[in-house]
């Protein structure tokens, strides 16, 4: 049986300071739950914090980038998957995860959370603002929490791989 | 030089009457301008009716489907380009048109809106509730106008198209 | 009733004098007939002279970029569809096509000969070598014709679009 | 330092009984020298054979689906990731390999080389009739090998990763 992929969006360059504090947080719990951490496997932002968080704590990361070159993956990424599509590559990101985090807002992740509600996955905000916050739960009540702190998305989480094939489509 | 593309996107199979009527007044509307009118381009939803009435304008429509079956175009659409890459046609819908109008709200649009703000597109919000419309405008408030009905749209795309190439990218 | 939509794919930089001599010849009498010309958009090669072709015959043309940016089209196209999904772009330019025409041949080119037999989509070889003649004849044999001249392209076209809906999946 | 990614392509339904043992064999091998196996990642003919021959051999093996699930997947793939966007998958399948293999011949697998020696991969070619061997080697001449059997195909594996990153895109 396979191990839950959790999928930790976030801003690139636009990350804040907190988002990438948080999303390294968030990477080292997920890991320290033996889960995958997937993110978009650049070298920056959110993906950078989360990868590098979820590898201090030894577990395994997936890093699906937009561009043809694995060398723009962040050395905290083990299995790097270059897609060559661009930002079509946000679709995959949400795919390839059983349960989709935002750690901080910005127009990739708002793209990547609405297709991850399109495709009937589960939806965890951190650290968004009441606006990002608002709509998400507007677009798809049953599918989004809102988590006040890491500890909060690992404990919503559990709860969804327990209600499993109910609420979390298995990898 | 070519003529502009306008982006008509909204719900499929979830869109109300009222996405419809407007919808279709959309398409007419944007037809009348001579722009070209490019839709998701299924059969269904706000897709059909801008299709249909900018088809009843006599306007071009372009259709950019999921699917690999042009047969499930619907009959407005005159230029059919399936994709075969599922939603990550969603994508292809927002960098083909230069300018992209949400006439009601969903998962599927709220994705192709922040994909089209991602890729610096102005975004007009017709008949969205005001979750969407606070959402949108904290993403990228220079990028989104709200407009309350579908002359105002055409009016708010007359001023973009002056500005050019400000803020708009031309085909 | 749509048009035929006629997908003409061939070499880009590497094109050779000939393939582009061709690929004019052909683009034009394929817009003689009406037919629409598709091709991979770009201002060069194969791509360039077919689109400049049909465009000379008062031909609609319609072109599928890799990249986000409109701007990168041929002049001679009209319909530009920038797809942001890279080389992903080839499965699009098949797909929208109902037959597909290889004018020379290079690595992408094969590419989308495969894509295309693989969705079953009639094939027709101009100006290709011995070994890519031997290939796709062996890949899928009665999807593949190799024509002499484009005269011999019309004329199988002509064919195909006659046995419909047998051989091509109308648009 | 990453593990090389080896791309093993080939049939699915179509995959020949000699196609699939020499698949089986192969990913055992690459196993062996503690390369990951990547594959398209379907339950059927050459992908299910590769990752069953790696797993037997506690390698590690990743399945890249055209879907949008993942049960679709091979019990043999541990790390699956599902596209959502079909045959476009057959891009990332050679984006996220560092050498392409393969084993028997087909339209998709044909995409795949040919997308493989566009973004200037090594393709290796097992199984292969005599025209796909004609062929691929007058594509790109220097990007192709032949080879007997699957030890043959290691240590050119073995060849080409010595010579990085003269030949080989390191991940």
């Amino acid at each position: 049986m396979r191990r839950p992929v959790i999928g930790i969006m976030g801003p690139g360059e636009n990350a804040t300071e907190q988002d990438q504090q948080l999303a390294y947080q968030l990477g080292q719990q997920v890991a320290q739950q033996n889960w995958v951490v997937l993110t978009g496997g650049r070298s920056v932002g959110v993906m950078e914090a989360a990868s590098r968080g979820a590898q201090a704590a030894g577990g395994l990361t997936i890093g699906i980038l937009p561009g043809t070159d694995a060398s723009a993956a962040s050395t905290a990424v083990e299995i790097v998957i270059p897609t060559g599509i661009g930002y079509g590559r946000n679709l995959v990101n949400v795919l390839a995860s059983q349960i989709v985090v935002a750690c901080g807002m910005g127009c990739g992740t708002a793209s990547e959370l609405a297709l991850a509600l399109k495709m009937e996955k589960p939806v965890i905000l951190l650290n968004c603002n009441a606006q990002s916050q608002a709509f998400f739960q507007s677009l798809a009540p049953t599918y989004v929490t809102v988590a006040a702190d890491p500890s909060a998305v690992i404990q919503k989480i559990q709860e969804l791989l327990q209600q499993e094939p109910l609420s979390v489509k298995q990898n």
